[in-house]
């Protein structure tokens, strides 16, 4: 089992797997690297829910991909029959995440695609074609999501005239979408434009996604210091980061952002110091339907054992060790919600915008009509 | 190896280990329990700097004995050799861990009782007299912290009709001072009065102190919860806790103050809901020679592999388990600076004192006097 791939893409079709989706099993980074090739839309929403396919944008493409699956699964049946196994496996995809706005926001589009059509060639055909044009404008909006911030960290260059020093939360690279990532996209740009940029990367316990980015970047060659989730306010306090990029789960029409817990403390201790938070996302995560970010966003509470242990490297081997001891209650909310007012610009593939339920109406008014 | 003991005391002396102090190895803890005895100064240098003894009131006591068994070693040398003998213990012990004051404070009254001594047996009484004073004066101190916090902990119960729902950080527990603890203090004495409280226990990475604190609330059987550091914000945004008590390791005269890496995250969020936020310490944390915690204080960055490894569990095994795959730099920022203005109160033996400069000269004019 290695730790590194020439791969840079999470999901993909590969023809030594028909009638299946291949996707990297995240649960092995870093401490290892194994594809997998999944087959029925019960392996693929098993595949999300374990978090084998995670991020925002990836798990959206894993959904697109799994309404393919169940196009294929519904081969021989009639057509109210094929209709209710769609909407079924909408349900089981959608049902894996609860924060998570994506899922629904790709099932939905296939749903809206595929029901109702009676030939078993031509849904397939057609939950395929779908499921390609997800993956490649998440690919495209994440290309044009770092176009924009590497404007940002490009005026911080010229205005700092140093290394510039961006802190990110979790990950939000290329793992987690199809290629680029949300967050990490500026940063690879500013890498490919050669402005010196260095990233501090938090842990993100209790998964410690920080160490995928960890792993993505040692593997881009960009410059990078690795820290507990604690440590981030006072660096932030002490000046040694410039601006702060994370990615979402959910973006309400006011501009309230869901995001892996412990985003919310980066905001306020961005805010205490003045530096500048962006949040990046594609506009797939962008909910119509949520407003106050507080108020309307379910926050996904996992499993106890995600705290209480933690996936590791003992003598070379990857396992669950144990970091509490038996006979402690356990609390585990995925996500937390970071207030509008607390967010310097969101940063999506139509350009930056203000966090505010204004400039989030003006930038995206056909949500607007579809929250109507 | 047991993870349980009926023990209620982090340092003592034992007949059976003359010339030596007990500690609990606090290394080991909670995946298991183990006793030691530390028979130099050397060793007690290096307990202190491996953390195996640990906590603001536990390390400065363990320098007060650790000046004990200097003047034990000092026994039979001539007068100028053995005061530079204790000298040198003194900085040994003081350089260990940068940002602790208790350190200091203890070795220094140690100094002052006996350096000049000729007499290596009058010297070796007075110091362990000394030894002994400055673990009774930790364990009478933190109990009346316990007494004054408690009055916080039964009005908030009697504001609210219900349990009280306490955070705290790390652990300023009974394993970190003699006994009681400092911000534990409050919550014992809570439970002994019958109040009902549930605490929440955030992790601390990168040494996991807050399982300590888990530990001991199971052994006491007060209701509780564990949760990733990066779970604080959340909880606090939502209204389920309803005050915070933490520790600290150095408290300068404005009220600002030192203690484990993330406490400032949790003042910040503590600040923006309103939640009342206190810092427990005895008097021997008080430094008279810092004022401005972010300039005065040096803040100890410890061992990457504090941070890329974790001690934890596998297969009944105490383990230091791999987070990080090889290749990513890390830091490792012990501790930050809470500014005083975030602070609702401080917590001494003293009584309840505002976090202000002025309220801190009042409570503490000895202070004023020795800072000169």
């Amino acid at each position: 089992m290695t730790e590194r791939t020439e791969r840079d893409q999470t999901i993909w079709l590969d023809p030594d797997f028909p009638d299946a989706v291949c996707i990297i099993d995240q649960r092995v980074l870093p401490h290892g690297y194994t594809e997998m090739a999944v087959d029925s839309v019960a392996a693929m929403a098993e595949a999300i829910r374990t978090m084998a396919v995670r991020g925002a944008g990836c798990i959206g493409v894993a959904a697109g991909f799994g309404m393919y699956l169940a196009a294929l699964e519904a081969r021989g049946m009639k057509a109210a029959e094929a209709d209710s196994s769609l909407q079924a496996a909408a349900n089981t995809l959608t049902a894996t995440r609860p924060t998570a706005t994506n899922l629904s926001w790709a099932a939905n589009r296939q749903l809206d695609r595929l029901l109702g059509i009676d030939d078993d060639a031509e849904r397939v055909r057609r939950a395929l074609a779908l499921a390609q044009d997800i993956s490649d404008e998440d690919i495209a909006a994440c290309r044009r999501i770092g176009e924009v911030g590497l404007d940002l960290i490009r005026a911080a260059h010229k205005r700092l005239g140093r290394t510039v020093n961006i802190l990110t939360h979790c990950n939000a690279g290329w793992l987690a979408f199809v290629k680029h990532g949300s967050a990490t996209a500026p940063i690879y740009a500013a890498r490919d434009a050669g402005i010196p940029i260095h990233v501090f990367v938090g842990e993100s316990r209790p998964r410690n996604q920080g160490a995928l980015t960890a792993w993505e970047l040692r593997n881009a060659g960009i410059d990078h210091t690795y820290l507990v989730d604690s440590a981030v306010g006072h660096l932030i306090q002490r000046g040694d980061v410039d601006m702060i990029f994370v990615g979402a789960d959910r973006v309400t029409m006011s501009g309230d952002t869901a995001n892996k817990i412990g985003t919310y403390l980066r905001a306020l201790a961005a805010k205490e110091s003045g530096v500048p938070f962006y949040v990046n996302f594609p506009s797939s995560t962008l909910d119509p339907h949520s407003f106050d970010g507080i108020d309307d966003i379910e926050i996904e509470e996992r499993d106890g054992d995600e705290v209480s242990h933690v996936r590791s490297k003992v003598d070379g081997e990857s396992t669950m060790a144990r970091v509490l001891s038996d006979g402690s209650p356990v609390r585990n909310p995925a996500f937390d919600v970071t207030p509008h007012h607390m967010v310097t610009g969101l940063i999506t593939e139509r350009g930056l915008c203000e966090a505010s339920p204004e400039a989030v109406a003006k930038l995206f008014p056909d949500y607007v009509a579809r929250a109507g």
